[in-house]
């Protein structure tokens, strides 16, 4: 008997729910791959930066994604230039991967004070007012103590989201805001 | 007993050399995280563009890495504009994040035949002439001629070297070749 172990991969509207299925899963289970995405943002230099994100919540009905950061570190220098990203996620398991592009809009203060009480005490740590990549003489010579006013939300409003799917045959399509999330195929 | 499953990342000199160890086994064993790294550029209209890609050589003398792409992909485009990348790690068992700033050189035609060469017979479906995100009215309807005219080497020239290690104590240091790669702690 042969079987397709991942069938939504045929048509676009279950391609791009499945999609979404696996960002929902990211934010409440930790041992899947679209827990830790990759964010990407652009330097004021004009340089690309990469790193590791923790995927804090993911609405379908807005196309957006939340994720939390210390407001000192260099991402938010550089949506200050340029309020866009991509985020990335590979699911080995689904073979699937999953690139978006979005608008980034930065919540702080009382704006993030609801997200704040939510971080568990012994998370804030990463939130503290000693900014991430400054120099340290000894590696371990960094200030943990949490500072509320170091805490910011990131919205990632998603404005195209691009799947790969990896099968017997690859599939690949784009979806726009714009084009209300439609889909159209293109070459893998 | 207390044991400390990483004790590479207490020093600067051994938690450089892991990062190499695990660029080079990804190079070696596709089941290792550093086999497929996401590579960040930026667009010619600024965006930053992330995906997936397969990492096929390291050379840490040189300080380069190798990977292989469609020359008629998107990331060529933005190399075009900007010939700078963002190469991006989480080995998840070593618990290190790697991120490497690079500048990176394109060998087309007559500079990337030997590595064309060896490329499977299989793989090389990857290069045909057809525009990787070209629109498709099927799914399936994509060409798959193989054309040593579509395939690219990228070499990727590391500037900078950010490695963080996520143990008991976090750990953070940044390598630059302009330093000779002596190593810097700095806040994770």
């Amino acid at each position: 008997m042969s079987t397709d172990p991942h069938p939504w991969a045929v048509a676009l509207g279950t391609l791009y729910a499945q999609a979404w299925q696996r960002l929902i899963r990211g934010v409440h289970d930790r041992h899947t791959p679209a827990r830790h995405p990759t964010l990407a943002t652009v330097s004021p230099e004009g340089m690309p930066q990469a790193r590791t994100v923790v995927l804090r919540g993911a609405d379908p009905a807005r196309g957006r994604l939340e994720i939390h950061t210390n407001l000192h570190s260099s991402k938010i220098t550089d949506l200050g230039a340029r309020p866009v990203a991509a985020l990335h996620v590979w699911d080995s398991g689904q073979k699937l991967q999953i690139r978006l592009q979005a608008e980034v809009e930065v919540l702080t203060g009382p704006q993030a004070a609801t997200a704040w009480s939510r971080v568990p005490e012994g998370s804030r740590t990463a939130y503290s007012a000693h900014a991430p990549g400054s120099p340290l003489g000894d590696a371990l010579a960094w200030d943990r103590q949490p500072d509320p006013a170091a805490f910011a939300v990131l919205h990632l409003h998603i404005q195209a989201m691009d799947l790969l799917h990896l099968g017997p045959d690859h599939r690949r399509a784009v979806y726009t805001r714009a084009q209300h999330w439609v889909g159209q195929w293109v070459v893998p």
